[in-house]
This record gives C-alpha cells, structure tokens and sequence, in this order.
C-alpha cells in the first residue's frame, strides 16, 4: 500500500452566510480541505471524511507545508492523521473513491473558527464566535461540497466527533448520502463524557491566561490550561489495561521524593504530549468543539436512508461499544441497513487511528457492497 | 444507631523528631485527633481509623468547633466523615472501642503540613516541607500513639489511602496490630490512577497563584488549579452509570448556547464541588498527600499477623476489586487470615463513604471474630 503522496491544504470561501442552531449566521466562511484520489465522471464516488476535536484537513498523505511539532506519531513526517485509511488500496480506496477531508466550522487549521478575523470588526472572533453545534458544521460542509459541485456522497466517515457529523449527514440530509462509516461514535455523549469535556474546558477557562478568550495578540495564551485539559483527553482517550501495558508504574528516573519534577515515566509522557498539542492548536477552537460534541444528541432515524457501518472497540471506555449497539438497534428496528462490529482491542478511544489493519477489510467490504 | 455527640479535636505535639523515607526528619510534629469511646483497662480495644485524600481527624460525631462549609452531605451539620460507620452499635462500635482518628502527616487540619510553620525558619513550609510517603504517615501515628501510651491496637482501618495506611501497619509492625480493615484500596495505585492524580496536580502547579508553592500569606491561592484538580478527583471517584443516574445529560436551563457558563447540570455541579472544595482545603496538603498515595507499594506480605478484612465495591474503578482480589489472594497463598467482599453498588469510589448499611455487618463480624 502507498500513500497519496504530497498534498497541498487548499482553501474555499463559501459565497453565503451560514445560517446556526444558535439562531446567529456567519458570513465570509472559509473552509480548509484536501483531496485525494479522482472524482468519477458520474461524480458518484465522492466520499467525505470528518475529523475529530483535534484533527485538521490534512487526513492523508504528506504536508507539502513543513508541519508543525504534533503529538502524533507520523506528525513530525507530515502525514496525515488517518493516512493508514486513506490511500491506494487502502479502507478509503483512493484508486475508486475521491475522499475529500475538510477542517471543522470552528477549527484552527485554516477554516473559519474563533481564531479568524471576524469581518465586522478586523480582529479575530475570539469569545465572539457563535457557540456552533455539529448540525453547523455539517451545514458548513454541505455549503462546501455545493461549491465544489458534489450534490451527493458515496459515504461519509469518520470517528469520535466525525461519526457525530456522518451521522448527522444522515439524518439532515438522507436523499444526499448513500452510506455512513460511523466509528468509536456515539447518537450522545454519556453523562461521564460530559463530565470530561466539561473539566477539560474549566482547565482552559480558568487560565487567566485565557483573558475570557481575547487572547490573540497578547503574547499570553492559556497554555497551562490547554496542556491540563489536553492531558485529561489523552488518558480518557486511552483504556486502563492499555496504560498498564504501556507504563506500568515504571519510574522515570528513580525514586526522587519531588512534587514539582515527574517521577512516573506516565507523567513525564503526559508533560510531552501537554507541550506538543498546545504548540499545535487553539484554546478557543478546543473549547467551542469540545462543546459542541457535548450537545450532539442524534435526532429520529426514521428518515435515514444511507446504509450505516458502526464499528467500535472492545476497550473504549468514552465511546463504549453500547453506544454504537444502541443505534445499530434502533437503525434495526426501523428496517434500515446496518451493520455493527466491536473490534476486541486494548488502546481505548484512540483505537479508532491506530487499529487501521482490523478496520480496513471491514470498511473496503462495506463500501464495496453499496457499488454491487 | 445514635452519634457519639459532640467531638473536639485535640492536638498532640510529639517529643522526638520524625525520621522519613526521604532521609529527612520532621522536628515539633503536631497531631491533630479525635477519640471516640472508652479504652478499656487491658488497653486492647483500640482501633485507630485512618482517612482518605481529602478527610481530617473529624471521623465522627458533631464537631465542637464550628464546622467550615464544604462539599460532603453532613459536613453543614458538622458531622464526622466517618460518622455512619463509627459510634454505638455501628460498625466501629463505641461501646466495645476506642476509636482514635487522626489527621494524616502532611494534611491541613492541624497535623504537621506544608501549611504548617517550619520551626527553622518562622514561616510556612510551602514547598520546603519534606515529600512524605505513607510509610511515613503510618511512623507518625505511631509515634502519636505512643504518646497516648497505646502499644497496640486492635484494628487498623481505612478507606482509600487510609486503606494503604493500614496495610503499611501490618507489614511494618506486624506484632502490633490484631487486624486491619482496608476498603477500597490498593497495594499499588495503577497507573491509570497514578495519571489522574499527576493531573490533578499540575493542575494546581500549573495556577500561577500557586506561586512554586509559596502562597501563604500572599492573597492569593491556587483556587483555579485546585478546583479543577477536585472536578478530575470526584469524577473518578464516582462512575459512569452513577453519573448516568444522578445526572444523564440533563440540561440546566435549556439550551443557552454558551461556553462559559454550565449547560449541563453536571458541569454545573462539578463547580459547586470545587468551590466548595477550596474552601475547606489547602493545595499543598493536596500535592503532598496525591505524591504519597501514588508512591504506595505495598512490601512482602510474610510478616503479617494481623487477620486482613478487604471490601471493595464493584464500580470502582480508581481502586478497582482486583485489586483487593490480589492482596487477598496473596496473603492465602502465604496461609494468612483474609476476607475479601466485593460489594456490588453502583457509587464507584465513593461507596466506602456511602455504602455503610451494606459494610456494617462485614465490619462487625469481622471485629467480633478477633475477640472470640
């Protein structure tokens, strides 16, 4: 398997205002995104990738910009965040599908979010931002593809807040999706879910370095909090049993008898992946996404049409398999094509990047079945 | 079930220095204790009761002094954290014991802490104060009981980290305790603890009113960081399906599309936690005791002679039954007196404060059988 090598992010201003759950509209949106593979002349095979909190549009192949410092392995080469997907012969075929990936209405990597200017007033939107919801940045993308000429997708998929978006593609708009890829996702976030967000967000907000949010230009950014809020993600990302394989209660260097300085090989990993993902991305965008990952709760599934694949992972403990059982039951009972796979794994949430080799015959099949 | 009335806590000064794990020794340490019932003439009726992260020498009982607000049911009336589980009849029994409670070495409710005077300079230790291990809690209670001229005791117990501190008793002075009682405890915090608690920690070292840890006296207290160590702290402490119970994704006040302030009514509890947490309790004391509980790895279990009663609780997970289940199984392969009971109950952590109907009659019997 190759990759599709190196990749330009391009950028496309939405001619419209977006109109908001909210009830506010955005005018000027810019949207972020990348491309691989070839639109078929039928324009059949276009398939729409979402990203989760901390992606961006750069899911596949090499950054033809330097890439910054991430925390992900594969990061310091530039590759994007589900290259192992995305490909040649890979899950997301891109010999027979033209997958497009876009950056979320609210990121920080070149689509429009609080770090933007907002245009009736010159400086960026900052606390200003309209609170969005994952129905807005489905209606982004939606408005994007309608620029680019794509009316219908072959799928659209995605895990964690990108199976919130394929499954909100289903219900909004059920003539325009013929399939949704719906992995480590949930039809709402359970209440401990919450609870983290909820904390990782407090962690932010109360860095007085955040300045209620009007932070840009300061030369101070809440990255004390961000680190915080990032490391309570990182481990409500990973299982208990994945931790215990990968550091045990190895010590870093000893037995020091400090408070200040990491003694388990855990904490100082936790301090890495702190000051990595602050350098990397935006307070403000963490705290609109996290909350709009919050509210998603999915609507009635009666008008749903797209065939759905759900698949989970036996040790995710933020997005247990019985969410996914829960909508495959419902998309069941209502008649609807579905099917559900629980991949046994240890590496909690963040199995839905790392176990690319389980989930690629069973994605290439699903979506090969709907060409039949 | 009547209460043991009203308590005043008393303080004890010890005469010699305290040697500790880190080479270091403590001069002029102040307990801080409470008793509850009559010794009897042997002196071989006292259990010595030891308190978790965030508890204090108050074990039972009304206290005297007026009680400052926190965050536990019962504390507005001043009651004993303890107080279900010790008094006339109850599970500790007041009418057969002397139960003797005191504030852990390093806390900050009367016994020697970080927010204590240093004798060698006239101010607040802060960071200056030694880091402690429960080791070290476990010599200064001793040596407080030796004061009280008790050489023995009949039982040490304790939830949480109080549960290690008994442990520690019967590994360290095998000959001088008959039995202890650990509930939902560890001989070794796992890692994915030992991350949580590293959290929690940063996210008081990283509150720049934490000031490197000398905040005393300055107006200025890591209140920020500590509220948010607090909200990681207490979610761990409960579960998913109790969260799933107590809160669901119940909303506040509707919908008000806000990042700021609390949508759900979760979000909206966790900062009535934590503001009510600072309060009552200092940061330091906070760091110092989070470092010792993570250090805590139990030794050889050959020299124990104390019978061992462990209870844990199915839900869990931050000291999870299999945890206990090793401890036991270890100390009957090496042909010890052990009980172990897994309590099903759905309050997580919490349930050893919580859960005292259902720990009652294990506790009782378990006593009783030591002095048949």
């Amino acid at each position: 398997m190759t990759s599709v090598g190196v990749v330009e992010t391009r950028y496309l201003d939405l001619p419209g205002p977006l109109p908001l759950d909210c009830g506010r509209e955005l005018s000027r949106v810019r949207v972020a995104y990348e491309t691989y593979g070839t639109m078929s002349p039928d324009r059949d095979n276009v398939i729409l990738v979402c990203h989760a909190l901390s992606g961006d549009a750069h899911a596949a192949g090499i950054a033809a910009q330097p890439p910054e410092e991430g925390t992900r392995e594969g990061y310091a080469k530039g590759l994007g965040w589900w290259d192992g997907m995305i490909g040649p012969g890979k899950a997301f075929d891109t010999d027979r599908y033209l997958v497009v990936s876009t950056n979320l209405l609210g990121g920080c990597r070149g689509t429009t979010g609080p770090s933007s200017t907002d245009p009736a007033t010159g400086e960026p939107y900052g606390p200003d931002f309209p609170v969005i919801t994952v129905a807005d940045m489905v209606r982004c993308e939606r408005a994007f593809l309608d620029e680019l000429g794509i009316d219908r997708l072959a799928a659209v998929a995605g895990g964690s807040l990108g199976g919130m978006q394929a499954l909100e593609w289903a219900t909004r708009y059920p003539d325009q999706v013929d399939a949704i890829v719906v992995i480590a996702s949930t039809h709402a976030l359970q209440p401990q879910g919450v609870a983290w967000n909820a904390i990782a967000r407090e962690a932010i907000m109360r860095d007085p370095d955040w300045q209620g949010g009007r932070y840009y230009g300061t030369g101070r950014a809440p990255d004390a909090g961000m680190g915080v809020a990032r490391m309570v993600g990182h481990i409500t990302y990973l299982s208990a049993p994945g931790l215990a394989e990968k550091f045990g209660r190895r010590l870093q260097d000893g037995l020091n008898y400090t408070i200040t300085e990491p003694e388990f090989a855990v904490e100082s990993y936790l301090r890495h992946q702190a000051a990595a993902f602050v350098r990397r991305f935006d307070a403000n965008t963490y705290l609109y996404l996290s909350r709009a990952l919050t509210y998603f709760e999915l609507g009635p599934l009666d008008q749903v049409k797209a065939r759905t694949l759900l698949i989970s992972f036996s040790s995710d403990w933020l997005y247990p398999p019985a969410a996914s059982q829960e909508i495959a039951d419902t998309l069941t009972r209502l008649g609807k094509s579905v099917e559900n796979h629980v991949i046994d794994a240890p590496y909690g949430h963040d199995c839905f990047l790392l176990e690319e080799a389980r989930q690629t015959p069973i994605v290439r099949r699903f979506l090969q079945e709907g060409t039949e």
